[in-house]
């Protein structure tokens, strides 16, 4: 660790740790070095530490705080980074106190945006994930139908997905029939699907630590004029925006070009939320994909692009892809059918 | 909201702000002010919260730090109190930018402690939660056969206590035979359960927002001398601690309990994690029962007593119940049956 004039840096973030080390546990602390690197557990993952964390030594610590401190002076650590962007205030207090003279440095997505960019490893695990993901998709078709219970397909799904591999669903499954559909984020409740109703269907898996995310929305029964036209509004938006997926292209520009489609056709009022995210050890991470993103694409970086119209009352279209950004474009890792499938 | 001088209080804990408002999902603020409360969330919310959030109105943000600086603008707030024990460092900074001269004031803990003491409308819902989670404890020992695969009963677990009505688990099931017990928090795993293992299991649920936690350990076959030795500290040191259990009795002195009688029995080197914590909204949250506690126990808390033994390359031994803490003493929740078993 010689960047920046720092003798330490202190990973809090348990993803960047994972990332970093390898460890899957849910308590942990990493302090980077100049020529070595201390993971600090407590005893509950001190057998899992030793069987999964490379490159660093593994202490054990009763108090995090004091064993870090403890390092500090034990190799004259007297600036150290920290991740200001998931340390508390108080947590961050409470290292200033126990550091005493050591100083503390914030350091704000450092590892965010290193994490952004996936490395063959890592895109390895989320096409996995997308492909428990899709076999996921087959179960809901075959289930959808007038009288299913929104929570009855989720469970299914579920069993389905570990079944098949998947470590735990990325998120509660959301099932949104009828006017349901208009909350863009319904979980599945236990309302019976009818005749006539869209269903948004926006689920992922967890596949080694990675997530897929993907929606679809159905129609149940004969589509409507509106329906049709809300529909194609959505895929069109959707379409259009992949298009511009290319390296060097702003985050903000792929939201842009998704909203003024929908804008355009009548219902940018019904269009709130951002274009898409970043995803691999999260479910939602760098780069964000909405009007305000500054980021910019880069090969590597796996996003989804999701844009939608909610029409409270009526119900909602979302769909939604997950895409690996190439050198030279894109390509869609998901793969379950898209286009307006009536049930 | 008069105490401390404050003109507003910002409440940022997710969990907080359903606590105090109703609010299920999972992205808003709830600015608290003297007169009135406002409930601040982004367009994917609306309808959800037009449904659910009592007591404060609502407001649409895109940029949240400029809504909340616009509202303080408007209304004249000039002093408000936020979150420091959930406000990241990052996040405090943009405010403190957004807001101008309004000047913030940290707290840390004040919902926390407000929320370890349940209500009869959450303790209604933890019992309900719990019953879920007994019934799953059931299929556990109608499954627990050599030669079953650990993920198989977790996923067989988590089917049965979705259809009694559970919402979720409350965390990845802990389901850890043979050596995999030394890993206190070994997730259910492909590995196949053998003849003469413990198999440490350990679970919760979710109903309607909140938690339920418990831990049985099984003996799958005949039980040596050691297993019974160990088991038998483990349950005893748990019984001894839980006696210990009523209001004005400090969390710490719980926890003392039960490592004495680990540690006098010689097994003190295996016993690394906190006895206890409370379990409400979130699995674990106040008050936290282990060595380093400063909490006092209060009529209303609900809490678990969870001892465990870790031998390295030999298994674990983990018994935890749920209990809620009574006007002259507690009541165990956690109804599953306790002693071991041997299947």
């Amino acid at each position: 660790m010689t960047r920046r004039g720092l003798d330490g840096f202190l990973v809090s973030g348990i993803k960047n740790i994972r990332y970093l080390c390898g460890f899957t546990g849910d308590s942990a602390y990493l302090l980077i070095g100049r020529e070595r690197d201390w993971f600090l557990t407590d005893s509950r993952y001190v057998t899992q530490a030793r069987a999964e964390v490379k490159g660093a030594g593994i202490r054990v610590y009763k108090k995090p705080l004091e064993a870090i401190a403890e390092l500090a002076d034990e190799h004259g650590l007297r600036l150290i980074g920290f991740e200001s962007d998931n340390l508390t205030v108080d947590a961050c207090g409470r290292f200033r106190k126990a550091l005493g003279r050591v100083r503390l440095k914030p350091f704000s997505g450092l590892l965010d945006a290193l994490r952004s960019k996936k490395d063959p490893f890592e895109v390895e695990r989320i096409r996995r994930s997308v492909r428990i993901l899709t076999r996921c998709y087959g179960v809901v078709e075959r289930m959808l139908r007038p009288g299913a219970r929104e929570c009855d397909i989720a469970l299914a799904v579920e069993a389905a997905a570990k079944a098949d591999g998947a470590e735990a669903m990325a998120f509660d499954t959301i099932m949104a029939s009828g006017p349901r559909g208009a909350l863009p984020h319904g979980k599945a409740s236990d309302k019976r699907i009818r005749n006539g109703e869209l269903v948004v269907v926006d689920m992922g898996v967890v596949f080694d630590g990675y997530n897929s995310d993907c929606t679809r929305t159905y129609c149940i029964g004969r589509a409507t004029a509106r329906v049709r036209e809300v529909y194609q509004t959505v895929l069109d938006a959707q379409m259009r925006a992949i298009e511009m997926v290319r390296p060097g292209v702003a985050a903000a520009e792929i939201d842009r070009v998704a909203r003024e489609h929908i804008d355009g056709a009548g219902y940018g009022a019904y269009f709130g939320h951002g274009t898409g995210h970043g995803v691999g050890l999260e479910i939602h991470e760098r780069p964000g994909i909405g009007p305000f993103g500054k980021e910019v694409l880069a090969e590597g970086m796996v996003i989804t692009v999701e844009p939608g119209i909610y029409i409270p009352g009526w119900g909602g279209v979302r769909i939604e892809d997950m895409l690996l950004v190439t050198a030279d474009g894109f390509e869609i890792l998901t793969k379950a059918p898209k286009g307006l499938v009536c049930i």
